[in-house]
């Protein structure tokens, strides 16, 4: 009987959607007309599935309107707007003065300070060094780094839209490049076709960024959480550090494997290659260097010390060297680094053969991660100076940047938190700081590079290793334990799956569980509460929260707290059920009136699937049969529009639906008067 | 000098949370008292971390409160209580009357109707003949679809606690089985191996099935929405359907394969294979069956024509091959059946060799299906007749049931839906129908095997095309085309999945699509909605939505309809910033008052982590620059907690949260009244 009469009425039913207010027609059909103070529950505006599907899209991949600049304009501004946000130089460079580049030269704070000279020398000198030694972290040359210092600034510079973001090579991105590709090839043996397969990744890496940004796919990147990246960062920081005892104990054949076991196994191994010369001097060195860091994060005043350390390393350490040449013959050094500019390598890209597979997930892995870090760095600083930065059109920058990068001989650049860091505190002003970083690295290509012969490798490991140590970030993780225990696991997870695993395989499993097993738990098993009244008020909240909420007679009152779905909607029947059960077990012993109404408060329930529509009508034919009412409080546009169309509604005659609870208890608790 | 202030106060803070009512200390930070009709927002009772995993862990494995029947009980009740939940049977048996078995046993609505012996008798002929037509679905012997009717219901009806399920081979998993084994093994070549291999995956599935129940994973099954089943059965049984030309068409060589595209170029390779006689009964009888399913599908009173066409056609079928025997040597026929009861097949299990990865997969796959299938008609009848029944204890019957099947020469069984319907129908009251069937099968087994020795391949393939043409739900499929656009997307993929690609691979894709895209999608980018106030109320809701919602001066009051992620926190920061400088612009077009408040109404925010808490504070610290107030209404416990664990609360110096939306606008508008 009951199918009978559903079928009767669903025919009707697409044209009573198609007149302006829907909900007039189904309280036509309503058998009481509603009190003046109780309001309708309306539909949301209709849509037809193309106009909505077309609201998803835009939503899904342009939430930031970019197009807003354009809007009411004539003809030549929308084509100047559009010049300047496809190169954003020619925003900002006609309004560039001659003060802003002495902001940008000198970098000071104040212009004019004396120090500004130095400054700029010294930055000169640690973009050098740091340059090295990522290369190194990515078993690249020396060059290497440098060349990447130096072409992927002036680039940025006219693409990017970020004023104080610095580019150049960064640790992780190193990192990972040298995992992925040393598990494959190893650069001592086979140098040639390594460099080949770092600029291929290079590329790649350039080209999956450029496509995620014109793509609008930005979005991606958001899927490492924070708690992954810290994971991720102390567990490649702990495998680059015993990674680097190859420098500081002067150990010959090392192996080229990135997990943890087979790095210590090497390591003890080949305790015959240890060399006490350069342990002494490494270990004096890395002490030397992580005594300032400790000093410096101890008194922030004194951040210099741990700021000029490194460059004082490196001249001490080359000064010995060259004086104590005869003694010290088992120190390896950095040797002869050729003079001059980048040179091109577009011809040394490899798009045949079997490394394909290997460079092209090396490059999405790389191009991934360094786009959160430039992405989230230059989120940062904007947010700081509160300009916005448009994520998708940065990465259309960052990805150029690396593609003109891998036909120029460097490696994958983006921005780097510790140089945007100093260009921010130094009062960089523009993207013209990019340039004379640039300016300073080609100075240090053409003129200062016979300096860096006699630089041992072992105070490069002894860098290395300072600056990985100084990834591990146990405050956060302490943090995300503290506050989130979810969150600490999926750090857990990247961290382990880093040390022993691999690092895209622990990526994986961090993102995996962060996104798959995070919101799926919390989707599959959702909260229910139990809703009370605050006493003279229309406000009804979690009794077991709010202790002054009391017990509504004759009415349980639920809220759901989650979309129901085809995971949890066999879980939530069981549950309110349950919950049904119970009070009625307590109302039962306590000899207090029957039950007689259950609310369901759908305010949080924010989308339903055809699961959930048949759970819901399925739980109001079982009520029904037990003389219980089951009405729904607040339910959300998305959902009453799908409750409409599955014809739902008509299983509730179109009137267990009320706008709050408050309504829906005083309507109902008055129709028992005046039916009793 | 914020950090500073942050620190100091973060040391006094676990102190605070020791109080038993925590929002009193917070709210002595607060600068102002609150007027006495504002509500304070309250931290949920304290828990310590063990006590929250408990919790958690309880609703995730035990949401039905397993042991609530135990509560205040004398041991001996316990005693009986515990073995009355192992053994259902003990439950019912000792309450079984001569009436219910008369009931079970003619399985007649009105006992005593001279109609019983006959429903009966045909009953057992269709159980014969459905049993024999799926395990030909599975390529398997038909006397293994007869065998697999006889010990699973014995078992079943000790263990299962539903009282009109009614178990035995079904469709879905016998096609899943013999699809998956077929793509290694073929029967025709290897038929002792194809045998082994079934049977190992017979006993794997229950060991599934009754693993998942013990460790109360019950949950896995939800996985399997309803719009996935659609799909899948609809290219199931197309692939099927087309499966079964080999013996509508005669044809003797045919591919083992199950996609759609091997099966037809084999079907139109053979072409000379294809034997007239067979064509021409084979598709009389299939558009006879075909005929009678149409009649009662249109009237269901006429539903006896379909339910006695199988067995007629048989009968029919096989009495027109015994008679024209000489001139019809083309047909093949089923041939010799072994009489006699279940072999024991112990012995026959492979727990070694290459083979043991496919059968774990095909066990795992065709127990999962039957495990769905079986719970849903279980939980389906069990709601019809006002009784629940519990998911994880019936997953351990079946599983056991299962194992025990697989030692006795059967395959994998489970509840069947049209079988179930039937002895629902025909009046079976308890658990002993399972038996009685499992009589029925037997007396089959001993005496009345001969029967079909003659009965033609050609019936058996007409039977099976329209039993899988009847599992194309194409009203179901365009019910979830109208109601929910994703969930038909899921029914597409599982659809064309097992069409194009293969049964495990298809379910696999539509299974991540729903849970992964559908799920993540909806958290990536989440509604955000403009609300208003209702005049003359204190609600406030989505002015899209409600027309008589109005904009509310100075404020712009957001409702953020998902749980704040870092997958979608990035998203969300952008778009408040996007509605913001949107109803700025408004304003300033409008020349109305400036906008001074954002309201984020957090009642639908059911969860948080450590990037949302990252985006709520650095949203505060990005509007407090641009001298607006942010403010949240309504955090429902748990991100309270978080907000409050994470510091953040300080940042909003305790203040900036309100019970309602309604509270949060009075309070403001009258402070500035206050302070002009």
């Amino acid at each position: 009987m009951f199918e009978n009469s559903k079928k009767v009425e669903s025919s009707s039913n697409p044209s009573e959607y198609d007149e302006p207010n829907p909900s007039e027609a189904g309280s036509a059909n309503a058998p009481l007309t509603r009190p003046p103070g109780v309001h309708r529950v309306c539909l949301p505006p209709r849509q037809t599935s193309v106009q909505k599907l077309r609201r998803r899209l835009l939503e899904i991949f342009f939430p930031d309107d970019p197009l807003h600049r354009f809007k009411d304009q004539t003809w030549f501004r929308r084509l100047v707007t559009g010049l300047q946000c496809s190169f954003p130089i020619l925003k900002w460079a006609p309004h560039y003065s001659f003060k802003l580049l002495k902001c940008d030269v000198v970098s000071t704070r104040e212009p004019g300070d004396s120090a500004g000279t130095k400054h700029s020398l010294k930055k000169t000198f640690s973009l050098t060094e740091t340059g090295i030694s990522y290369a190194k972290l990515a078993n690249l040359p020396p060059i290497i780094g440098l060349y990447s210092s130096f072409v992927p600034p002036l680039i940025y510079s006219v693409l990017g839209s970020s004023h104080h973001l610095a580019v150049g090579p960064v640790s992780i991105a190193s990192l990972v490049m040298g995992t992925m590709l040393s598990e494959a090839v190893s650069y001592t043996e086979e140098p040639a076709l390594y460099l080949k397969l770092a600029f291929t990744s290079t590329f790649f890496a350039g080209l999956f960024q450029a496509s995620l940004g014109f793509l609008r796919l930005g979005f991606i990147i958001d899927f490492l959480s924070k708690a992954t990246l810290v994971g991720f960062m102390a567990g490649a920081a702990i495998i680059v550090s015993l990674q680097q005892l190859k420098g500081l104990l002067g150990i010959v054949h090392f192996t080229s494997k990135m997990q943890i076991i087979p790095v210590l196994s090497s390591v003890f191994n080949h305790r015959n290659e240890w060399s006490w010369q350069t342990i002494v001097i490494g270990v004096t060195f890395l002490a030397l260097l992580l005594t300032t860091r400790h000093i410096s994060s101890r008194r922030p005043r004194l951040f210099w010390i741990s700021a000029a350390a490194p460059l004082t390393s490196v001249i001490l350490s080359t000064i010995l060297v060259v004086c104590l040449k005869s003694k010290l013959h088992d120190i390896q050094t950095i040797g002869q680094l050729p003079k001059g500019l980048n040179p091109p390598s577009a011809h040394m890209l490899l798009f045949t053969g079997g490394h394909l597979a290997l460079t092209i997930k090396t490059g999405f892995t790389t191009g991934v991660l360094s786009l959160t870090e430039g992405i989230a760095v230059g989120r940062t600083f904007a947010a700081l100076k509160n300009y916005q930065v448009n994520g998708n059109k940065e990465m259309v920058a960052i990805g150029l940047m690396n593609i003109a990068g891998s036909c120029s001989s460097c490696y994958v650049t983006t921005g780097s938190f510790s140089r945007s860091a100093v260009n921010y505190n130094a009062g960089a002003q523009s993207g013209v700081s990019n340039i004379i970083m640039a300016g300073a690295v080609l100075i240090t290509l053409l003129f200062l590079m016979p300096l860096f012969h006699y630089t041992p490798n072992l105070i490069l490991a002894a860098i290395i290793i300072t600056a990985a140590v100084g990834l591990i970030d146990y405050e956060a993780a302490y943090k995300l334990w503290k506050v989130d225990k979810l969150d600490f696991v999926a750090c857990l997870c990247s961290f382990f799956g880093v040390l022993f695993i691999s690092v895209a395989l622990g990526l994986a499993i961090a993102v995996s569980w962060d996104s798959v097993f995070k919101i799926l738990l919390n989707v599959t098993r959702p909260n229910t509460v139990w809703l009370g009244n605050i006493p003279g008020t229309q406000i009804y909240q979690n009794r077991n929260r709010y202790t002054q909420a009391v017990r509504v007679p004759s009415f349980l009152i639920l809220g759901i707290e989650a979309p129901i779905y085809f995971a949890n909607s066999t879980y939530l029947q069981e549950r309110i059920l349950r919950w049904i059960r119970e009070e009625e077990q307590w109302l039962a012993s306590n000899d207090i009136c029957d039950l007689r109404c259950v609310i369901l408060d759908m305010t949080a329930v924010t989308a339903i699937d055809t699961s959930g529509l048949d759970m819901i009508s399925e739980l109001r034919k079982m009520l029904d049969n037990r003389s219980l009412k089951l009405v729904l409080a607040n339910p959300v546009g998305s959902v009453m529009e799908k409750l409409h169309k599955s014809n739902v509604l008509e299983l509730f005659h179109f009137e267990g639906l009320y706008l709050t609870v408050g309504e829906a208890v005083s309507d109902i608790s008055s129709s028992w008067k005046d039916q009793p």
